[in-house]
């Protein structure tokens, strides 16, 4: 998660893929809707993807994979995409963010996955002016768009009526639904973990708690730019968003503070349940210094006695009384009841 | 209290109710009132209710119960109302907020109830156009409007004399008296609470504190949105809020700003009464080792000198000398007291 | 200081005491000056009070007890005061607030007294367009306000020459006097605990310390919103408040921050006595576990060499040796002088 | 360092000494300059002071002593001072601030000196339209604005060709530079603590760092509020202020910035370390117990065993084989060399 | 770091150096160019510099070290520079800042690197009207600049094309792509460390980590000005910077807020790790404790028994019954076992 360095020195705006090193290759598809139509194909070659598009249909070009910078500057130079923001596309360790260009609105996120640890691929969708949506992503991430294809290919719901702007806000809606779906994940481990803290902590409910406060640092930085990115992307002024769209991107910024909340939420339990955590401890640490101190302070002062009756001197005259055994024991059992009955009174016991 | 999946991936606007499954059948109640007139009926059919309408009447539609999503789509092209509102009346995981529309205004927020932990319904009131409100609950949410239907039927106070708006107002102002109501018997819970942290703190008491501050924090965030809501409300350009309600919402305004207040306060008493939570059981750990430490420095050097006099050495003089043993009691008592004096003098007796 | 529910459920601008039940008859005092005149009156009943209004004189009517509700309405009907503002004239768990109506302004504080601990009184400050000051207080509040007094029968000072809204500065101005008579004495207090607390720390120290703290919590509740209110009152467009008063109320208003700025420096210094408390315990118990260890460590290793010469072997050679007792006293004081001297070594003595 | 309550009850505009009380007679020093000109004088009496003042000249006058609260407001008739100012210099405890009246400009700052503790003297510059400054302070500030002096005299630097105002901005340039001084100080001495908490942390450290952390509080306090004071200077709209010297003041103003960037520095500091020193009482902690656990562990069990054969039963067969006590201190060796291997492993040795 | 205290006393606008004293000639190296011309020259003499300017191309002008005042102040005049900005030049201890004057744009910032420990290296820019920019460093940080030296000669990029803004843009570009290496760095540190305090944590790493905490308090410092600096670079109303740059350090800003959210990352981190570093120490004493409690109460009673048997009373009658020994041994071993099983229970074992 460290910052990347590969592009630091190079000269601004060179588009440098700063992931982990891929050699496959990337593909596109495209689709091309209208109320009416609809298209899907999927190439291996960009320029192939260009030559079918159809100016009154609206069309979304999805790339999976970014590591081909050649080819992203090449798509740059067909749509007159500004170089900073190509260099963007490419770096994937951007801090999500909105840019308003003169012919185009960038947004740029991260999408989430969630499988043993929290996982971040960047994505960034661009509205461009002639009816078209391109949106790049580090690998394939079908799960979160395929519900969208769906919709597109069979009809259904408000979006082959609308335009490229609702598909763009379509597609950061899937991006903010998977931090609920993540979000609900953490919930149920918080509450898994609350359950062992309460029943039977141990030191790797510690190291378990801090993990997830770590992910928690990670999640915030994910999620609080995306407040603004929405934000910005209703207020914009460009007239590429248009006044239903923004009803429908304020519906998403609510969403966005409520995923915010949550993450909020979550780290003030995780902050109190490290609190019980070490107050735990603290309490078990008293547990066992007390039967120590009870074992301890009943046994010491008889093993004392035991020892006296144990010396060897000429003159002890107890040593040869009677019932002097007899009453040794009787003199040590009360010590000890005398002792238990004051750990008692302490409620040590 | 996880955000909730199962809107994520539809379609936005889709209207899905996101709490407990329910089967029971969704009631209404229609009242209807002028300065002179007072009607209330319940309907177990929403176009029964809609047949009676009195067009210059103030009319207030309460619908209990929310799980049955096709009717909520009813209402909503009833009365015009967007599907956005729709979803978010009918999705139980809403951060409170409040919108406007062209024809309409919505206030959605938590109605809380406290038996042995807080439990947060969802609620919402739009202000119609045409002298209208229309409230939505999840379960039958008597007990706060309750005072309100009776003052309608009565027609004490200013309620019968005035609009829609202020209507509305008087709901939202009983939501928020109930949370005087709950933060009241957390007061009272908190200073149970610090008496017995005074008096004796057991394992017991922490873990009551830790729950305390987890409400807190989901108390918290039910109440600092209404704030915002409440001020947008007061503040609206709409025209269906009159001037002399907004002097209402003003107050109401104040009043959340105390819940808000009362709310920092109580978690700051918390954060202190944790602070001397840890500072009593690190005081009772010193006890603990006061004790242990006391009763060892005195029996242990003696214990030595004891077993010194058990040895067998066929040469060891002490043992034969006549008063050997009552020296030797002499110089272990000594010795103890000396202790004992020691001890004083540190404070630990 | 839990909020009170009296209020919860009734309609809004109910006139409701909520504080403690009384049954003493409310009195009035009445004071007219001019520069030249002074007239000052008791009475018991109001009626008799309005009687002999002089017009063209600076009225300052004080009324002491604000549980008689009926009175209020009364008062506020013949001054034309909005409901809600009774309402929060009688409701004590008023959060301090400045209103503006358009008859007039009203601010609304507290009043702090500090015996063993602080109590808080509300006072209602009324400034009417005919000249007059309303004041209302829970009890006689005497003391704040007799120096006003003073200052208006000797006719010292400028109050006699300046108008109402000059009085009503004065009544604040003496309201946030007597803040800063309570934060010296609580800076006395913290001063004496610093003291304690350096010398020597008991369980006394740590509940005092947070007695104090929960006492800054209710303090800080009172002052902050203290700033607010005399900005608002200095920056309001009301023509009753002249500009010759406002330079008065820019200098409260920096008194009013630098009470907020004690508060919030002996919070701090508070958060710091905490820590040391803290740390001191540790410590503490680090002196007693030294105790321990060292008494320990020495006659342990001796114990069990007296046990070893305490076996009653038949066969055990250096029982019979003539000076094996002398040259075993020698090995142990040797090893109790080595243990002296790695201890010596760690600073542990 | 708590808020003087003289004043409390006092008519408003009351000027009060609240500083110690002293009886030395105050000392006035006028100097008058132009480019060309440098008059120099020193005056028991304020009238005497007044009779030679030339008009066309810049004049500062200094009073050193503002306990004699009569001399204070003679001044302020002559000078035709609000008597609001006139309290605020004479009040000790005023918070640092700048205020802007009709006819002159008033900042009240803090000199801050640093002997064994800080000590906070008050300042108060006036700036008066007539070509005049006025400096009141509480004690003979000579060290501070000697160096002024002596570039007045001298005439180096631009401070003799330019007015009044820049002759204030270099008084309050001198408070900021002093605070550089007891800032290095300070820097200084965190250094020494560092460095002792690290090899040889003791109860001292502690006491030391939290008197550190006190005067931090107090430094702060002093320290804040000269950033608004400067910011307000700079950004009057007063005729008093030319344009070259509000360029000075924003740089001042960086300076102030500076200040507070440092202090609010060394506030986490000093918080860092004292989590490192907490750390290394329970590191020191722990080690203490483990050489109280390794002895204990180690001849626990021998001297039980010892114990063993010092029973004095009749038929206790080991006691009569030849080689018994050579085979048991062989076992005993062994256990101890056990521990010792198990303590290895465990690395607590 | 403490701040440096030469300045203080002296007249504003006086040059003084405030680094460490050096001896070394100042030297400078002059690189004109346009899109088609690239001259680069290296002087040690500022008037010989000076002599072969070409009006019409971009200049740049860079000066490695900033002890000689005299030097800076001869600059200074020739190009018009105000003293307040000569003096910012050569104190080292300047806070990053931007700053506009009449004729020039200034910015300061820190140059870092980063050996064993943060080093920073004050850094001044100044972009003049007349096609110059102007930069001064304390030693020759030649790896930063050598990229765009590189660049400038060889022609890539568009940095030829552009205007000597892009270049200053450029510069400070350089200077931000250093944070990014150094906090890769601090990146893998930490990383380090996590595995270090999981696997094994020792004093060491407690240390280790309040240096870490340390380092980002002054990388904080240096860092969070960067954000205003540039903001207000990109926002200048001056006609030095244009529309096309302005792009650029729009995108720079971008970069700063990435380094700064960094920074808060990785301090969230380290705190976290205090914790659990704190946590591991508590858990590890707790182990402790458990071992010494486990033999303690285990061979303590054991002890006592043994020492029973060793009393040498004349009436002791099971010391000669025959099968004493056994049977003791047998209770022995089973009081062993029945603490043993305790234990387990506890899940001390």
């Amino acid at each position: 998660m460290s910052p990347n360095i590969d592009t630091a020195g190079l000269p601004p705006g060179t588009v440098v893929y700063s992931g982990e090193k891929k050699t496959e290759k990337v593909s596109f598809t495209l689709i091309e809707y209208s109320e009416k139509e609809f298209i899907e194909k999927e190439f291996q070659n960009f320029d192939e993807c260009l030559l079918e598009l159809k100016p009154e249909m609206v069309k979304w070009i999805n790339v999976d994979g970014i590591h081909d910078t050649e080819l992203i500057q090449k798509i740059g130079e067909r749509f007159n995409i500004h170089t900073l923001t190509l260099e963007d596309i490419a770096n994937t360790d951007q801090r999500p963010k909105f840019e308003e260009y003169d012919n185009y609105l960038v947004s740029i996120m991260k999408m989430l996955s969630h499988d043993t640890e929290i996982q971040a691929e960047q994505l960034a969708i661009l509205l461009l002016d002639n009816n078209t949506v391109l949106s790049f992503q580090e690998v394939h991430g079908g799960d979160a768009f395929d519900i969208i294809r769906t919709r597109l290919r069979t009809g259904k719901g408000r979006v082959r009526k609308m335009g490229a702007d609702y598909l763009a806000y379509c597609l950061i809606d899937a991006v903010v639904d998977l931090y609920f779906v993540i979000l609900e994940k953490i919930g149920d481990r918080i509450e898994v973990l609350e359950e062992e803290l309460v029943q039977d902590p141990s030191k790797e409910t510690m190291r378990f708690l801090h993990r997830m406060k770590r992910e928690m640092i990670y999640l915030r930085k994910a999620v609080w730019p995306m407040r603004e990115l929405i934000n910005n992307f209703e207020r914009t002024e460009s007239k590429l968003v248009k006044k239903t769209t923004r009803l429908f991107l304020r519906d998403l910024y609510d969403h966005t503070i409520r995923v915010i909340d949550t993450v909020e939420t979550y780290r003030d339990l995780l902050s109190g349940m490290m609190d019980v955590y070490l107050s735990s401890v603290s309490n078990r640490m008293n547990e066992i210094m007390k039967v120590l101190t009870i074992i301890t302070t009943i046994f010491i002062p008889l093993s004392f006695i035991a020892g006296v009756y144990g010396m060897n001197f000429d003159n002890l005259p107890e040593l040869h009384w009677k019932y002097s055994y007899y009453v040794l024991w009787a003199v040590m059992i009360s010590i000890a009841l005398g002792m238990v009955f004051y750990f008692k009174r302490r409620k040590w016991l």
